[in-house]
């Protein structure tokens, strides 16, 4: 068990003691290299969250949460007026590293609202009660993974074979993961499962990141490229697919990690069943439908160049690099939240849980 | 038409002058670098056939003919059977360099009855015939291709948004190409098409070759991953998919570039047709279903390291890395080879047409 708890307690993000930075692990840097970064200034913050160098929508909301903390404190002013207004600066910045993770507005509105509610108590105060609501977020994302892992683990058989893309596991979280939860929880009960992980083109973070927490943690792993999922469950090898989520529609429609909706389909035609695992902060009952989603373009050097010894296509080609797809909601078999498991109608039953 | 011709008479694979050696582009230096190189002995042709340096199954056939051809005029004896004898050898020794395509064996297959149906004439005689006989699976490549762009050309219509996955363009054969060809030849007669270019995992031929080859030709070309073929399905913006083949069942299963399958029940998903383009030499009858294609498995390197600057996983980490798929014959809307259209049942419509 010892190798298990080093990745399960990896801190990926934590407040300084200093309460003037939070400390990150860099996960553009694995496998290669355990790196951590000090970030101070709202720059840091942003940047981080941008490159991905702390990413999983739970893991980014976290961030935030200490972020915006830290970036409060450093306020000059007694006068709540003008600390609410310099607040909101620094919680719109943060807010636009990322469109489509719901949890980093998630967490800074959580923030946000402490400063509203307890204007009367004065900007020392408020910002003991933010601190507060920080770690509060922190503490309540171990308990939520550890309940989406219990639900998730309830859906699955000792042996199975499990396909996941991208990653959702300690890295992305604050310890077990979603996605992963049910395979580090089971593994320290002593199940064996058999992992396919998507590299998950571009930025490989099946290869970089889930391979890594699973080989780590002695999970029976197999990295695969994202194209060959097809083969690995024609081959009879995947008795489930279980994927993170970065926002649920109201109706079930999921957006998560470029190249999720293409398993669900996969899925589906192979009579795989296919699993969302995600905290209930994920889902944003604002949204309608996946069609409300706004999903991330990014930069084509992501494709062509990011990783490489040289250019894989002509400068002048063009790229199309969108981060994120939504899946929809009639591909998934069940969405698994900390408050229990969402069959369809997902309308009904999403709006219960939330 | 100037840049067109440039690429659709890229000599990708020549009889040397000398008549002692091959020369190829080397396919794995693109795009970066245009290099050629002159192979002589058995292990040149073995490694570039091996290392992908020579790559489509058809570009493969017409360098396994040009090879052994070769190699026959180094067989220093004037005795039949001592000759054929050593053209056994070197047969056997190329045919094994890449077990799924089927040109490879087809085209020394070829070379082979030409020694054996004229063993009366003698080797001197023999030796000329053979070099008619392997120049002539060139040119017949050539009439293929072209037969193959146009009867797949009559399944477009101008503007339509094509996905493509890998390469089989004039780099993976000998002119247009088989799944390239009909959107080169609706190019040269001012037809526009919008070209989604999978980059093909582990080896990016799709990066490195199709948008390479489609950029240089004029050929409006985006370059995506593999999992972002389901987003831009979804998005509407593929009205067909077009690829090559490497193998073809008798019931019409084809093996094609791991990820083919993936992106065939993705289009059945969103109701796009799918088409196989090929040589009719592709299809093999002996191969009842696609149960009875072998699947070359490949190193797990090139999964990790291959074109990175570092590892991107653990080395102790599991790969799984097959270079085929089998795409279900119900999955496929038609296979066009050069005598024509063939639509299910395959079992009857490819029997007439092979």
């Amino acid at each position: 068990m010892s190798e298990l708890k080093q990745v399960t307690h990896i801190d990926n993000v934590k407040l300084g003691e200093d309460k003037a930075s939070v400390r990150i692990l860099d996960q553009t840097q694995l496998p290669a290299r355990t790196e951590y970064l000090i970030l101070q200034t709202p720059e840091d913050l942003y940047d981080a969250i941008f490159e991905l160098k702390v990413r999983g929508a739970p893991a980014i909301g976290i961030c935030a949460g200490f972020g915006i903390y830290i970036l409060a404190r450093t306020i000059q002013t007694e006068d709540y007026d003008n600390f609410y207004r310099q607040f909101c600066e620094y919680r719109k910045y943060l807010d636009s590293a990322r469109p489509t993770a719901v949890n980093l507005s998630w967490a800074l509105n959580r923030m946000e609202r402490v400063v509203i509610e307890h204007k009367e108590l004065g900007v020392a105060r408020i910002l003991e009660l933010l601190e507060q609501e920080c770690m509060a977020i922190q503490q309540e994302d171990q308990e939520m993974c550890r309940a989406i892992s219990e639900y998730g683990l309830s859906l699955l058989k000792d042996g199975d074979g499990i396909l996941t893309h991208c990653n959702a596991g300690p890295l992305a979280t604050s310890r077990y993961g979603t996605a992963l939860g049910p395979l580090l929880l089971g593994k320290e009960r002593g199940m064996e499962f058999h992992v396919f992980a998507d590299e998950t083109r571009p930025l490989l973070q099946g290869a970089r990141l889930t391979s890594y927490e699973l080989q780590k943690a002695g999970v029976d792993v197999t990295l695969i490229c994202d194209n060959m999922a097809s083969l690995v469950m024609k081959n009879g090898w995947v008795q489930a697919c279980l994927v993170g989520c970065d926002r649920v529609a109201a109706n079930g429609d999921t957006a998560n990690k470029i190249g999720t909706s293409g398993v669900a389909i996969l899925a589906r035609y192979y009579g795989i069943p296919f699993y969302v695992l995600g905290p209930s902060s994920t889902i944003d009952l604002n949204c309608e439908t996946g069609k409300d989603i706004a999903i991330e373009l990014r930069s084509p050097d992501e494709i062509k160049k990011k990783f490489y010894q040289q250019s894989m296509a002509l400068e002048e080609v063009k790229c199309y690099n969108p981060a994120f797809d939504v899946t929809d909601h009639t591909l998934i078999t069940a969405i698994i939240t900390e408050r229990g498991i969402c069959y369809p109608p997902y309308t009904e039953s999403l709006a219960r849980f939330r």
